[in-house]
């Protein structure tokens, strides 16, 4: 309650030049929260560059590094203008190094350069490692701030280190054990520190039975790993098993959220964007849309010319064309259907290429169940429904036939067809999710036409 | 390595009753690790119900609790009968109250009530209030063992309780301060005891403004809280604002995943299940599948019987019928990125009911832009592939204006059906997810075929 009335009166607090009292206010607070307030102030113009740089300067040193971590990027980047250059070394050095890196990812040319010329050399050195990870990697996500232990220290060797090392550390809970050459060879809680007796030694008591993940990993699959042991936080070994960093709990949820978004937009036919929806520009929401919404529509141009050729056919069963808006979404329901659920099992972790066969002969006993079912209900629809009822003349029973076995044919097909292409997608190093929904309905649209045509000259000689 | 050597000899080192080595390759691995390996032997039926629960008994106490408490409700269940009730109050005891009610929530009565019988009546009466809490709610995945400090405490006072009260617990880490009255007053963190001066009360260094939930709050909104401000646990209070229980990081990852899989199930028409498809069998994925394409199938009739009562129009105009697919399919896709977008960003808390207005103005701005680039590219595209490379004389212009006038005005539509959907259903209690995509699909075919043959029979007055 409380919360909003401070952060909703923060321009008058800032007009009025209450700095006191907007300090004694803002200090309690969440970082995120008055970021997200400063963002919205920003966005709709209701502060200054210069005003936002005085918030900035009143709020205690830690937790304007956290607002300022918690920033835009393009707000960061008119911070960074704003700030003078010991303003700008004090927050730097109070940030951790994985938001640090993040927030120099994405800003342009000239403010990384005034950023890396404001840190210490030390820092910048790291800051610069950090920045040649490639995107996706652990070692991007990846903080270099640990408690790292050695495996003679006693319990209360180990909390002396803690007490001195920790206040710059993202996580003091999980503490590294490194040998001289810096390899991991365990790891030791503060909570099993804590129930251990002072004259034992961290080797006593460290579990060496690691798990740990590479520099290059993935880092959606380092968020599956620390999700599935519930870890607070994951070490990040090169490839001679030394320590070079930790990806802590929080940024893998982070993680986890963004890379379903991603995969959600990309299966809804949307570029995926980093910034929110709310936050997001009209021309900006229409440049995600639009590539896709044309590149499927030029796409249909093969469902047209395939009606074109089957001109005279139509013309002659014109029941015919009734029927095909309703095959063709079942057919594409049914291929999501599949398509959907193995891309959510392969981004769980759960499928890998190798149960492509196991994958495919499930998928064909689910799909021959469906195709089955629904042709012989739409039968008795068509007959109950559209003869009986509406008496509908042109529907006899060649024709329903027709309509029925296309339906079964192509549910089969559609769902074979979803549940491949995923998978066959991320072997070949393609994105699966991109497969998974809006080109998997171009082709069965398009098969499920030429399934139709075919067997309608088939059963009905046209 | 090594790992997944054990576990794949597993049955082997059971047949040959080697059980100090057993128990000795086990003990190591991650719970997790051993739980899904049994599963596995357990659907392939290479394991017996009295060789799961040898395992089990030479299992370390806690590493037996915890591989319970990963279990499938089905393989939870066999265990419950085949261990004595010596057995079965050993890992009852052991599990933390979460994942305790976890397990017998998804039990049938008989095994609940054994369950129920076998443990402490203190248990008892706790799983029991738990059991009370609604399903989605934040009491349904909170656990009540958590540290509590008093205000007067001094750090070293706080750190004998943590020692001595610890071990039950599943987080030390931050540690919440009551009154009297068991009221929330404040959250003391172990790095901030660490880092004080041993004289220093709880009351001097506790953070007094604390974030906390209800436990009637929604469980995704209580996991969404947890993330956005990176705590470890979230403490749940009572109306009177006592402390209730504790929702820890882990738990709200994997809530997160799961509310995430079950949006993504209901967006591909497929009705949400807990199971991981790679454990699903043949007949419930049928069962899960079918209902929503045969819905869908049947109310496309629809569409069918729009297309049948404009038989004549389509007969006088053949070429219209060559551009259903596109314009059903492109304004499928122009509303299914609206809706995902619009429930996607629901889903992170980002929007609100509110926000409506403000949603459908910016949505009608890109449907404007989206509807007229699409419309200009379409007219673009007939005249030169189908009139010009084709030779289609059947393609005038009144017909090709036909096709991209309801190009452009149902991609607008569909736009602002797809984003108001979601949140209108959320506001009504109905499930936004459900709503996002298949339904919105068959609105839009249907108002898509509507608006066709009215520009059509006004255009070409046919």
């Amino acid at each position: 309650m409380e919360n909003t009335t401070i952060l909703r009166d923060l321009t008058q607090l800032v007009t009025n030049k209450k700095w006191a009292e907007l300090r004694a206010a803002l200090s309690p607070l969440e970082a995120v929260d008055i970021a997200e307030r400063l963002m919205e102030l920003w966005d709709t113009r209701q502060i200054a560059p210069d005003s936002l740089a005085l918030i900035f300067r009143i709020l205690p040193k830690e937790l304007a590094a956290e607002v300022f971590s918690e920033m835009d990027s393009d707000l960061a980047q008119v911070l960074v203008q704003a700030f003078s250059d010991s303003e700008l070394r004090d927050i730097m050095s109070e940030l951790y190094m994985d938001d640090a890196v993040d927030i120099i990812e994405e800003m342009p040319a000239n403010a990384v350069k005034r950023i890396l010329q404001a840190v210490e050399p030390d820092t910048r050195k790291t800051i610069n490692q950090l920045l040649n990870y490639p995107d996706d990697s652990a070692g991007s996500i990846m903080t270099t701030e640990y408690v790292s232990l050695r495996p003679h220290m006693t319990v209360s060797d180990a909390f002396d280190r803690i007490r001195r090392t920790g206040p710059d550390k993202e996580t003091v809970y999980t503490c590294y054990v490194l040998d001289n050459s810096r390899r991991l060879i365990g790891i030791v809680t503060v909570k099993d520190l804590l129930l251990a007796p002072d004259r034992c030694t961290v080797a006593d008591i460290m579990e060496s039975h690691v798990i740990s993940a590479n520099t290059l990993t993935d880092r959606e699959e380092v968020a599956h790993t620390l999700s599935r042991y519930a870890f607070l936080a994951l070490p990040i070994v090169d490839g001679e098993n030394r320590l070079v960093g930790i990806v802590t709990v929080d940024d893998a949820m982070d993680v986890l959220q963004e890379e379903t978004t991603e995969d959600l937009e990309k299966m809804s036919a949307i570029t995926p964007s980093e910034r929110p929806y709310t936050r997001t520009g009209v021309m900006s929401l229409f440049m995600s849309r639009i590539p896709w919404l044309m590149l499927l529509m030029l796409s249909a141009t093969f469902t047209g010319m395939i009606i074109t050729s089957f001109e005279d056919a139509l013309a002659a069963q014109v029941a015919l064309t009734a029927f095909i808006p309703m095959l063709m979404s079942t057919a594409g329901n049914s291929g999501s259907q599949s398509s959907v659920t193995v891309l959510r099992s392969m981004s769980l972790g759960e499928l890998e290429f190798r149960d492509i066969f196991k994958v495919l002969l499930k998928e064909l006993r689910v799909s021959l169940l469906c195709g089955a079912v629904l042709a012989v209900v739409n039968f008795g629809k068509m007959y109950l429904v559209d003869v009986l009822l509406l008496h509908n003349t042109a529907l006899t029973v060649p024709v329903m036939a027709v309509v029925c076995l296309t339906l079964a044919a192509t549910v089969i097909f559609a769902k074979l067809v979803g549940c491949t292409l995923p998978m066959l997608a991320k072997k070949i190093g393609l994105d699966p999710a991109v497969m998974a929904s809006p080109f998997i309905t171009t082709i069965v649209d398009t098969v499920t036409l030429l399934v139709y045509f075919r067997f309608a000259s088939a059963i009905l000689n046209i």
